[in-house]
């Protein structure tokens, strides 16, 4: 067996924290790298890196993966950063939420050399830092992998057993295209619908004394981080309003059949929703 | 201390065989009523209740308390046959979800001895069944009393005792309007965004494979009971078109954001949505 690579982990926020500490706990030599000293700091005392620092540029020639752990947005200006720096044969990976427009806009600025492989590992929390990072988020979880047609394959089944390592469970692969559509509706949709639910309450009681799970549940994702998510929303729009717009039909079934006391239009939407969730429950 | 209350309990599903087993645990005497013959030897066979029939007649006239926990518009029915044989001082009460137009229908056909405390117990469940009856599901949720002018306030005290016996945290008292327009809130408006999301579903890919939490989370209570939500949505629906129309309204600040790449709108959005439920958290 060859040695294990060593990784630089650049952005040591929640997710790139936690994958810091899976792949540190997996016998890896892992590199650190956070704009924020505190971050650094912290990841150093805690152990989940064998090294860390302000910038990549030290650990990126001595890398034979990168993972890029930012906000989209932000990825951009960090590969300009690190692409001429990069090792020889070294896999860059990310963990961006959307992938369409993103790739795009990647691939255009990528020196020939460098191989992206462009993963989403779907494991989001709501809270946000160094300290809530924890790899036991990634058990069981699914990880995407959208392939271009410039990656090599061993790059693939390096970050594809990357994943596996961490504990993700369905690790598929996707087109970009593919992914931005289904990430609209498992994943966008249900928190735009989180955060207009507890928007439209008009406080006219005191909402927490009467909740129940139903509200509970609906409505713990309206716990949202604005800059990543607002993000992820800008950059997958047309999908996400066309996600928006298929469910604001059905409500308005619901609606159609509130007004004219049609009980078997309601039954009948109950009755198709409870089988699809009750199949759902035995995939799951 | 006086002796221990006698107690019917008509319907024993998953509601009333909750409460059945919750009052036996506290040493009371119940006898249960259910249409359904096996029912009623489960309810004997598994000790949750005294004794149990298929029809109530035997027990009302030794009852002091007669829990009616059938189906909103089976209550009135019901009713019709017991009020002959209620004990003199007997309290009614149900745990019907709806209460405005649904405790009219009732008191306008109340003889004018008997005293119907109307209740709420937040605690429904998406199974149904008495299989599924277990008290737990009472301990630290809300109930809702909403006291007509009729009641005497030993009726009120009674039922609100009970409650608190029987797990409940917050009883609390309202008006049955208001009690319909809170509930139209935290309870009905999500479970209409629920089935709506689930059947939004183009099924274009094996969404079961893609979720994460917080679409499980979502859509958990679209596994619904379709003859008791129908019943419960068209009792309440001018409260629920009402709460859906303002929910819509916030779903579309977020459309004309992603329409209009606002950024700064969507941000908004979602620092109010992160607020509201952190206080949230806090409180409960």
């Amino acid at each position: 067996m060859a040695a294990k690579e060593k990784i630089t982990v650049i952005g040591l926020g929640v997710i790139g924290g936690s994958y810091a500490t899976a792949l540190k706990k997996l016998g890896y030599t892992v590199y650190g790298a956070d704009c924020d000293a505190e971050t650094v700091k912290k990841a150093v005392e805690r152990g989940i890196v064998d090294d860390a620092a302000t910038t990549a540029e030290a650990f990126i020639p001595i890398s034979d993966i990168v993972v890029i752990a930012l906000y989209p947005k932000q990825v951009e200006g960090e590969l300009k950063k690190i692409s001429g720096l990069l090792k020889d044969g070294a896999v860059i990976t990310d963990v961006a939420g959307i992938k369409s427009h993103f790739t795009q806009r990647i691939e255009s600025i990528l020196p020939e050399y460098a191989d992206f492989v462009f993963a989403h590992p779907m494991a989001g929390r709501e809270k946000k830092g160094i300290d809530y990072a924890d790899d036991k988020v990634f058990k069981g979880a699914n990880f995407i992998i959208t392939p271009s047609k410039r990656n090599k394959k061993s790059s693939l089944d390096t970050i594809e057993r990357l994943a596996r390592e961490m504990g993700f469970r369905n690790v598929m692969r996707l087109t970009p295209e593919e992914h931005d559509k289904i990430i609209s509706f498992v994943s966008q949709l249900p928190h735009a619908i989180a955060v207009a639910l507890v928007n439209s309450d008009d406080r006219q009681f005191d909402t927490p004394r009467f909740v129940g799970d139903s509200y509970r549940d609906l409505t713990r994702i309206a716990n949202i981080n604005e800059k990543l998510w607002s993000e992820l929303f800008l950059g997958n729009k047309d999908n996400l309003l066309s996600s928006i717009r298929e469910f604001e039909k059905y409500l308005d079934i619901i609606k159609k059949a509130l007004e004219n006391d049609d009980k078997a239009a309601l039954e009948e939407e109950f009755i198709r929703a409870t089988k699809r969730r009750t199949e759902f429950n035995k995939e799951l």
